[in-house]
Formats: C-alpha cells, sequence, structure tokens
C-alpha cells in the first residue's frame, strides 16, 4: 500500500528534538523522504502497521501530530512533483 | 477537488525565507494548514490552478520544491490523523 506520512515534531524543547530525531529515523526506514517532513512509503498491510504503530509510540500526541494520507492502487496518478530533485518512488522509478 | 500541497523552500538565504514566507501566504489564502509544511485545499479545478501557477511562480525551481496529491472523491476515506490539534476539512468538520 501506498501511504504519505506527514509528521510535525514540536520541538521548543531538547525532548521534542529528540522525538522529531526518532521519527525522522524510522520513516527513513521504511520511505522515500520527499519533502523535509514527508515521506512517501509503498509497504505491505503488515510492515505499514509496524511502522504506523512504531510512530505512535515515539510522539508525544499532546505536542505532535501524524498524518496519514492512503493513497491507494493509483497513487502514481495522484503525485505531481514541480522543482528541484523529485523523489524516487518505491519502485526506483523517477516521479516528475 | 481535494489536494495536498506540501513544500520545500530552501532557506539558507534570505531570499529563500522570503520565498517561503510567500509560499505558506498563498496557501493559507487557499487552503487549511495541516503541518508546517503541508497544506490540504479543497477547491474547483480553477481556483486550484490559480494556486498552483502562482506557487510555481513564487518558488525558485532549482533551491525548492512542491508536490502535490491528488486524493480524489474519496478523500475523506484517505486521511488518518494522530496526535495534536486534528486540522479542519475545509468543509470545517472536524477530521480524527
Amino acid at each position: 500500500m501506498f501511504v504519505i506520512v506527514a509528521y510535525d515534531v514540536n520541538i521548543t524543547s531538547e525532548k521534542g528534538k529528540t522525538r522529531l530525531r526518532k521519527v525522522a529515523k524510522e520513516c527513513v526506514n521504511y520511505g522515500q523522504r520527499v519533502q523535509n517532513s514527508v515521506f512517501e512509503v509503498n509497504l505491505d498491510y503488515g510492515k505499514f502497521l509496524q511502522m504506523k504503530d512504531r510512530l505512535i509510540k515515539l510522539i508525544d500526541p499532546d505536542k505532535d501530530s501524524l498524518r496519514f494520507y492512503y493513497l491507494g492502487d493509483n497513487w502514481k496518478k495522484r503525485v505531481e512533483h514541480i522543482g528541484v530533485k523529485p523523489g524516487y518512488d518505491s519502485e526506483g522509478v523517477l516521479i516528475f
């Protein structure tokens, strides 16, 4: 399944900065970074649930947020990139 | 049409910081901020093209990027929010 993961971590404290690093690292393990705090992941359902579970445990739900967009099977038609460094899709093909 | 707009503006220069402010301001005019650099917009096609055209003119395509995700008619089923401040959808209804 193809999912966009966007996160917003409150970094006004040192703990926040640590959470941000951990969330970003976790996302890097599973997906492709397309913007500073936006990742695209293309995983089977089990792997996705694993990632989601880990992210939920890493954030502080009173301060941070996660937002998932499920793009479905036609995801390639749903993505448009403009400007520098178009992301590589998770199958290794450039998306324009 | 319901579209996710994610931007990444290179702010290593003062000009970059100005571009970032302008891009953010433009997005605020059209949509709902859901993360720091992620907006959701729900516009008719003409309005969307207008917004897209303005954003393309504001960024430096050699340094910045825009990424659009077209979520289609079933967008409500495609969005999941976890943590603080769930965004309001563009029809004014809380999304959980």
